[in-house]
């Protein structure tokens, strides 16, 4: 049910987030460390950076960035900027009676994609970056991990991420 | 994150749980009634038909029907036959490392595929037919459904469907 689209640009967002104090990333490495077709990632990329997830720098030494602290950024807004869920809020036939109150069947099919995005809103970048019952996310060696407190020492892992820093 | 196929083969098989004490219901039919391209439901029906919700008979007077209880029969069940959901069982980088226990990413992305499992194999099809808060399922009278009791009196609606008939 996940497109593609958005398995890619979790895999980006998480690689960057485990980069992060490691400046400005370019698109090729990112694609190589995702496993991602290049020109597929090089769309996505864009397309994140046009939101506030990713920032992005032209030239030399330039690449993407992740914009966001990965406490404040849920998988909710990685999947919505680049394929958002589409809730049904109208009757998909269009039926005057159904304007108002959809029918038993839309109602269920919305409510559990109602339950996904209730998931995927509580679900930091954070803990997908580590989680130490789970196997390094993109199969990276843990030494690559920026230490949390390099990254942003306001919100160490493991708090509640609600805070607003400093 | 519902495709179009499984909207539309929902549509026919509430449709024809509707309809089931009529016999059965000719694809050129369903296809109006339910708004669907008639040569994109004729594919789904075929689908749909190979599995056991669905019978089919050819001819005069033939068409396609119900073959399972509204009671008995999921919603799961029909996006099952038609467009599966893909639980995320494997790493979809083939990390080796990740072959037995997901990374934290994909192991969320995997319970919110297993929460929409859960809510839509407890919805059944006789949920579906009739809710009296809600508006009849594709815009049909109310006096188009037939009595539950003449379908299948041996599991009247709100009984829990787990009885096996008879």
């Amino acid at each position: 049910m996940f497109s593609q689209t958005v398995e890619y640009a979790l895999r980006a967002v998480v690689y960057l987030a485990r980069h992060q104090a490691t400046g400005p990333v370019d698109s090729q490495r990112i694609a190589e460390a995702t496993q991602v077709p290049a020109s597929y990632l090089a769309k996505i990329l864009q397309d994140l950076a046009r939101t506030d997830i990713l920032s992005s720098k032209r030239g030399v030494g330039g690449g993407f960035q992740l914009a966001a602290s990965p406490d404040d950024l849920s998988i909710l807004d990685v999947v919505n900027a680049v394929d958002p869920i589409r809730r049904i809020n109208q009757c998909p036939l269009s039926l005057p009676a159904h304007c108002e109150t959809l029918c038993p069947m839309h109602a269920r099919l919305d409510e559990s994609l109602g339950q996904v995005e209730k998931t995927l809103r509580r679900s930091t970048i954070r803990e997908m970056m580590f989680d130490p019952t789970r196997p390094t996310p993109l199969g990276e060696p843990e030494p690559s991990i920026p230490e949390a407190s390099a990254v942003d020492s306001r919100d160490p892992p493991g708090t509640d991420g609600d805070q607003q820093p400093g």
